[in-house]
């Protein structure tokens, strides 16, 4: 089977970019000295996972239960759980524990802590967590410079029911960088944040094992990790229109797109519509603080995935992309029927939309992978 | 089961509330003089659809081939399929045409009324055909002031293997619509467009049987709907915080939300943090010409649904929802472990998101319905 043949609108990854980003990040990892523990959540996918882990400890992160649950039963053993976790289902992660080496669970409330206890105590476990902490991004985690944060370490640590196994961050602020130097300061951030908060454990009393920062861009950029043990990043195995607006990556390794087929030409309008909308791309506004009129993903041509700079993605409806050309419509390049491909502006949301990603080496199907849905 | 019982996040739909609405619209087409056509896009599930065709014709309006697919297999057999038919999947829809009673495709390009021609004389089959009618919306359908409109349903008409069955349009700009009257006068002006259009087909010696309008803000507040023959809203099964912030409906309305959990409380931000994120709610940035602050949706309590009007959706993560209180945090009544309703912006988008939905009456949850997925 070729591209060609697939039903469009259809989600592709081309694994040789895969292969080469997985690769990328892996030497990354090596470089700097780190163990890598890759999030799963923008591919969902066990074969995916597999080639993110090649070479490293063989940690995944994931961010819902159903993840954990996939990968526990596909062959992965050391899972740590990057949400918060809900209070209300800890029993439910405390019976994935089982299953697993280990578990880790992600907590920076002491109402958790003591739910957790309370659920550990009650079930006869050990729940192994880690402490979040809030780099800066200003969304989850304990403040660094608060007591509070100490508190609650020291509150776990004490507990013969959880154990500590380290502190961990996601400076989603990364995602707020223009270019490569600003994800260069805020990974440094990040681990100077972090290393900082270990120090300040220590002398109070709590060791930690691991120190653990997220965040694809700031790891794409930072020079230097001394102190910092794992690094979690995730976009990298597909990027995105968005990573490469802000200088993670280039275009050329994107390896997730939306293959879809020109339905319309409207020549006054300088427009085409497509038969990829909201429901194949998803909403996501994508790098408007670097492009104002970014749109909705980059246009690229069906086979090769050149770029094309001129179209722009202005509109989504639940099933219409509405492309629109800088100057006037190339009426031979863009007819009813044609096929394009749209570079999402967030493989995340975009690739949770679909059932299934064909895998592709050049117009070649090689594979299907199908992601793990839900919570 | 009842609501408290369900992990979150969850997808729940209000059983009363959808039936009030269902017979809101059904009295409405009744009233109107119009066959009621329901597009069942924003639910996709059988169970739905059966309560919107209830007392009516029993067509229906789908937005994919699966749809169409689905709704075939589950006993539907009238189908309009409202998103102009890539040629490439001709040959599929032409299958799916067989196993009922009537499949319309839709057109507005030559070079797919000529590629339809072909497929029905190459497959011996008569393709129906809607010419789809661009009344301001400005996505697609022909320019009913043009000739070339006129022209296309002349060829569709000259040919012995293809059906003009009518002339179709949705007039998306009611979604810029601020309140209900002037839903009213884009109500107004899509059947003005659609009679007038037809007079000229008539004239031009293509009388059309099939008028028919879509769009649920303008269904709801037009006044008169004389000369149209079919109507074919959608939303409104479920409606949603956009249709509420224009006026289509009221909050109390909204049979769609979305259960999640309190997994952190931040006082001096005056945030907490829900286990809903961008793929529980998704990111449509809502009704933002009424409302600039109206964020991800409208934040209610989890049980009775009672909108929290202090509480906004700012920030959405792929698994994370950020609330801000307007004053001071209610600690009380927002801890760790507190579950609350979000009524998304845009139903459609949200309910695609979840394989499954709980149906609730009241707080007992007495059914469970599955949406079809894909294209």
């Amino acid at each position: 089977v070729k591209l060609q043949d697939l039903p469009t609108p259809c989600a592709v990854v081309d694994l040789d970019r895969v292969e080469h980003n997985v690769e990328r990040f892996s030497a990354r990892a090596r470089r700097l000295g780190v163990r890598l523990r890759p999030h799963v959540k923008t591919h969902k996918c066990l074969e995916a996972a597999r080639l993110q882990v090649e070479g490293h400890f063989g940690g995944i992160t994931v961010s819902t239960l159903a993840e954990a649950r996939c990968f526990a039963h596909g062959g992965f053993t050391d899972i740590t759980y990057a949400v918060p976790i809900p209070t209300d289902r800890l029993a439910e992660a405390v019976v994935l524990a089982r299953r697993v080496d280990r578990l880790n669970l992600l907590v920076d409330q002491t109402t958790t802590v003591e739910a957790a206890e309370e659920v550990a105590r009650a079930t006869g476990s050990s729940i192994d967590l880690f402490l979040e902490v809030d780099s800066g991004g200003g969304r989850t985690g304990v403040d660094p410079e608060s007591d509070d944060g100490v508190r609650l370490a020291q509150r776990i640590a004490a507990s013969s029911d959880l154990e500590l196994r380290g502190i961990l961050t996601h400076a989603g602020q990364a995602y707020d960088c223009r270019n490569r130097d600003a994800a260069l300061e805020v990974g440094t951030l990040e681990r100077d944040v972090m290393t900082g908060f270990a120090a300040r454990l220590a002398s109070a009393g709590v060791p930690v094992q691991e120190i653990s920062v997220g965040s694809t861009p700031g790891f794409a950029a930072v020079g230097d990790l001394a102190g910092v043990t794992e690094a979690r990043p995730g976009n990298y195995a597909f990027f995105d229109a968005f990573q490469a607006a802000i200088g993670t990556c280039t275009l050329d390794e994107v390896a997730f797109s939306v293959l879809v087929t020109v339905i319309g030409v409207y020549p006054r309008r300088r427009e085409v519509v497509v038969n990829g909308g909201a429901l194949a791309l998803s909403k996501d506004p994508g790098p408007v603080h670097v492009d104002p009129d970014c749109g909705y993903g980059v246009v690229a041509s069906a086979y090769g995935t050149r770029p094309i700079h001129t179209l722009r993605v202005v509109a989504l409806t639940q099933e219409h992309g509405v492309i629109r050309a800088a100057g006037e419509l190339d009426l031979h390049q863009l007819e009813v029927g044609t096929r394009l491909r749209i570079l999402p502006n967030h493989s995340c949301l975009a690739a949770a939309l679909h059932d299934r990603y064909w895998v592709a080496r050049d117009e070649k199907v090689v594979g299907e992978w199908r992601p793990v849905r839900g919570w």
